[in-house]
């Protein structure tokens, strides 16, 4: 018999690990939040990921449990973890994806640059921050956000006054002049073996990835070393197994600093899938399965990813299939059987191209034909 | 809501299509043989295929058929059609695949380039073919065979006496004096619209494919134009819908001839996954959803897929997993999740390169680490 992966959520993560799970041959499960899910094809169980008898339940029928999403809260970890449940990333090195105080704490000692941060309880504290850092700054929610919620741009502490309320502390940083995001991927076995994907440029709209190329234009050179060195720093001193993203801000006077850490596959990856020789996907599953990781060569000379977001208004994404790939042959298209909603992400497409502009157009004109 | 796929038939094929039916966005079942089917991932229903009533009522629940084997019964076929449920390829079509001696006739009719071949039921029949063609024959079952199973060459009929003693007709064939085997895999819409991959190389072993090279070498000109005419000739001939798969000789004196046809997704296109923009598998799904055909150029200079045959004797294939990957960091590996058997198809390996010789050492260099 081959290992069993369990994985918590079940969301379009989840969904695209199940190729990477059908060709290595291994056994694969999912604990989803509903029947419907993303990744319903393999959802072997159907509960909430925070119940600990559900949790359990699922996990002593799998070798390894890994994660779709940063959400199962610690009281389910810690009993899994008394139970002698492998997971991968272990809730040590998860809690620094889960809680983004503690994640700026633990980046300090080891010395990553990063914004420069403070931890914020009080009105008073959020204006003394934004007094001393030119009148603005970035607050955020500790933990639970994601794709830009959790997340404000301020420049008073009016604008944050329920966080002030709130029992949790709050993270304020620097709004980073930066010139663009990247994105650093890395995967890690519990052996510390790492395999490390060429650096990605991102595009965000509101706080949503939109566009991800890879490789990162004109990132040869210093650029690439510091963000392969930051992202290998934060996998080691994490002790991260699994696939780590680290977003990252390219500033203005280049310099690379740590926006948000992703102890998982991660949508600035989902250009591997048809990009690299390892997709992120396959990685994941080779570093939880503690299995020699492959080469994360590229396939193209350029990749770019173009996420769905939305979807259309009339119809199913489904029925756009035909239109989208009727006009670009050349594309990759992925939907997440997910219902369609304003700015949720259901779908990305991919193209290689040996030219650059020719991907971006190519992939752009294929995502276009599933939003209105 | 997206269409539902349903493939009759639990095999490695069915396995393959999954990741495929997971980008697309397609919802997709299995009818498997058992509950332990390489499917078994998508296996809706385990049932038995020669079952109208099984086979009927898991069709109820799909928007299109498609097979992982060619065995299913005329008369459950028939049932199907009856109830209006829709077949790709469809039972007028599948019936080239299923009975060699109907294939041999159509494509005769088609004038298609194959080996002269006879209908014959009696040893005196036999005994005749083989006196006009040098004293040697390939005689087949007209239906039923696989993987070189049915299949064996004859130079009297004291070798194929049981065969005469059956009610069915049998195929001979004359023993074609090739330089090599090649196979051109195209995929047909309802509509008529085809695409076509690069013909490749096949390398048989006992009568199991083993290796197949993509592109075939030196095959530009008129061998590739040849191979293509034919595949386009049979798909449009028989009105095929999905993959098809146009097994050939490449004689000594440079013709091709045919040799088999398979009407579903083929290991002679397994290196598609990772070779070509498009794969196989998921082109199967598009020709079956009557979607746009995607492209089918390559995604490196040289693809070679290596069969892994058997397995281990000792341990499981998935034990074998961490020296392969180790040591061939670019190898593709696909296992089946099927138990090891002397001669089963259990996995296969695929590498891209620049350099063929590289290719080849790679795949061959992985795949070795699963047998004995």
């Amino acid at each position: 018999m081959s290992q069993r992966v369990g994985v918590i959520g079940g969301g379009q993560l989840a969904r695209m690990m199940i190729p990477a799970a059908t060709n290595l041959g291994c056994e694969f499960s999912v604990l989803a939040e509903s029947g419907d899910s993303s990744a319903k094809l393999a959802a072997t169980t159907v509960g909430d990921y925070a119940d600990v008898a559900t949790v359990l339940a699922f996990a002593r029928q799998c070798d390894v449990i890994t994660f779709d999403h940063e959400h199962v809260p610690a009281n389910v970890l810690t009993a899994l973890e008394d139970e002698g449940v492998v997971m991968r990333p272990a809730p040590h090195a998860l809690r620094f994806a889960q809680d983004k105080l503690a994640m700026r704490e633990r980046l300090h000692d080891l010395g990553v640059p990063q914004p420069d941060w403070a931890r914020a309880r009080s009105a008073a504290d959020v204006d003394a921050f934004i007094a001393s850092h030119g009148g603005r700054a970035v607050a955020k929610v500790a933990r639970g956000g994601y794709d830009g919620k959790g997340v404000r741009f301020i420049s008073s502490s009016t604008e944050v006054l329920d966080w002030c309320e709130s029992s949790e502390d709050m993270l304020l940083e620097e709004a980073v002049t930066f010139r663009r995001e990247l994105a650093q991927l890395i995967a890690r076995r519990p052996s510390g073996e790492t395999a490390i994907w060429p650096v990605v440029e991102t595009v965000q709209t509101n706080g949503v990835c939109t566009e991800v190329i890879a490789p990162a234009p004109g990132c040869e050179g210093p650029i690439e070393a510091m963000a392969a060195d930051i992202a290998q720093r934060v996998a080691g001193g994490l002790d991260v197994t699994g696939v780590l993203a680290v977003e990252l801000f390219e500033t203005t006077d280049e310099r690379i600093v740590v926006n948000e850490l992703a102890m998982r596959p991660h949508n600035s990856g989902h250009w591997s899938i048809e990009g690299s020789v390892t997709s992120q996907f396959e990685q994941h599953l080779r570093a939880v399965l503690d299995l020699p990781l492959g080469s994360t060569a590229l396939r193209g000379e350029s990749v770019v990813m173009v996420n769905i977001l939305g979807g259309p208004t009339t119809g199913t994404l489904f029925d756009r299939l035909p239109q989208a790939l009727e006009r670009h042959p050349e594309a990759k298209v992925h939907l997440y059987g997910k219902s369609p909603r304003p700015g949720r992400k259901v779908g990305h497409v991919t193209v290689l191209s040996d030219i650059l502009e020719d991907a971006v157009a190519q992939a752009r004109g294929a995502a276009g034909f599933f939003q209105d």
